[in-house]
């Protein structure tokens, strides 16, 4: 089958030509109005404007960009949007129970204290621990593929796990609520984990009543995107103790400011954007969209279909 | 049954109350030479001159004063050590998996930079991390109640586990090898968590040799004791790379002092010996042993028997 791919992902000239050999005709364009198939992260408005284009595949988990009903509209007529979730899955899910460990654990107290005053407060962070047992319930706002990894991960533990998604499909292996009961998963959980997309659907989805309406003393957690988030509002809860903690993967803006006050109020962890990395990140973006190459190519099923 | 225990573990008077009621006729008594029954630190050397005493409970997990060969000699005329190890087994193996992803997300660095600096090193953090998955080892050296649990909140995520024990019996869930092929083990393993109890038979089970044996580039943890490991030879493993890291939780002596170098080696990170805290520790260990009083009572196996 014959498909020009265009790509602005940074890309080694043998993956070029080993992606060129999957179809019998596959070769690199230089521009997205020649291509079939985009691979990295194009412009949405441009897409628009390709009358070739017939799949995007984004080198990230996130599509913010593309969440358009313009965009939605035009891609119904028969353009494909895949991401790279399938990649970024497992990185993500570990980052999240990792941070849920480190808050059980409090090795974020104790980590400040080796890079700042050496200090051995054992008493005291061992009676801050906590167990991640029975008894304990997690909820996962915004339950995709991400969480339902983090739920396998979770499952040895024995903690109540309860999703929230826009609309649960009643094949998730967990309890789920559907977006308009958040506020009664919010007053269940001892931990609260964002994990929703960008956009404009989920701008500020968790403000002043989200905070005010979590269990006081429970943790919350974001791996999601930093717009999400009404951060003052987050301070307010950390400040007045509404939340115990919270572990930020992202914020609004990235970098976040080193005078910004996320960075010091007390109980608030921070990580650079940092939830989907791993070492050999780059080689498993690029077999992920070869695999997605080699079905379209066959007229498989894409994996990883946003819309 | 009558049943005499001395105490030295701080119980409120409520507790000490519902423990005599287990028994017809149990009561507290002041002198450890009048007890059938201890709960909490006793001497060793103490016990050695207590006639009637038959069961000694330990309040922590650790049983190093005790493993001496005149105190085993004595308790194998009939006197039972048992530990705690059922209250330490789940926040023990919690902080295990808590360090390896925290090494896995590099949280130890995250947390660091926002202790000091603020900064967001979001590239280099991402191509710092790697995953818990498949093609990973980790060994467990020093296989007993806390490395299973480990092994099991490791099972979600596909890693090879390997355990070092004295003497495998067997029925453990993963592969095993005796502690004669410690390098062998050392040698395979990605990750190689010592879990090892602390006393003579253990002391400086890590030193020069060991750390000369481990595969280039593993990380090393430590949860059992610290007068497991020669600390300079670490110190020196991880100046020369042959580490990547080193998560330590024990450390010789404790506290660590503010200024020993093992809070500044690069790739060090410390918890301060609080691998087995939680919130309701005291509560947890009053219910061990009020449990292993009800089988004492009635003549059933007791838990957690050490010798």
């Amino acid at each position: 089958m014959s498909v020009r791919i265009w790509c602005n992902h940074p890309i080694a000239e043998q993956d070029r030509r080993r992606l060129s050999e999957l179809g019998s005709d596959a070769l690199f364009v230089e521009k997205l109005e020649d291509a079939d198939v985009a691979f990295g992260q194009p412009k949405p408005e441009q897409c628009l404007q390709c009358a070739s284009l017939r799949w995007v595949h984004l080198s990230s988990a996130g599509w913010d960009k593309f969440e358009r009903p313009d965009v939605r509209a035009h891609f119904a007529k028969g353009v494909a949007l895949t991401n790279s979730s399938g990649v970024y899955r497992e990185p993500c899910a570990q980052h999240v129970l990792g941070l849920l460990l480190a808050e059980a654990r409090q090795l974020g107290r104790s980590f400040a204290h080796q890079a700042t005053d050496h200090a051995w407060p054992k008493l005291e962070t061992r009676a801050a621990c906590r167990l991640l047992a029975p008894g304990v319930t997690v909820a996962l706002v915004g339950y995709g593929s991400i969480a339902g990894r983090v739920a396998e991960l979770l499952a040895p533990f024995g903690v109540e796990v309860v999703g929230v998604r826009r609309a649960p499909n009643g094949r998730e292996p967990v309890q789920m609520l559907p977006f308009s009961q958040l506020a009664g998963a919010l007053a269940r959980a001892d931990h609260v984990v964002n994990i929703l997309p960008g956009g404009a659907p989920t701008e500020r989805a968790f403000g002043a009543d989200q905070f005010a309406a979590i269990k006081p003393g429970a943790v919350f957690y974001n791996i999601g995107r930093g717009s999400t988030v009404d951060q003052p509002a987050l301070v307010e809860a950390l400040l007045r103790s509404q939340l115990r903690a919270a572990y930020l993967d992202v914020t609004d803006p990235e970098p976040l400011p080193p005078d910004h006050p996320l960075w010091r109020v007390p109980g608030c962890f921070i990580t650079p954007h940092s939830a989907g990395g791993h070492a050999n990140e780059d080689e498993r973006l690029i077999a992920h969209f070869a695999a997605n190459l080699r079905r379209y190519l066959i007229g498989e099923a894409l994996l990883d279909r946003v819309f």
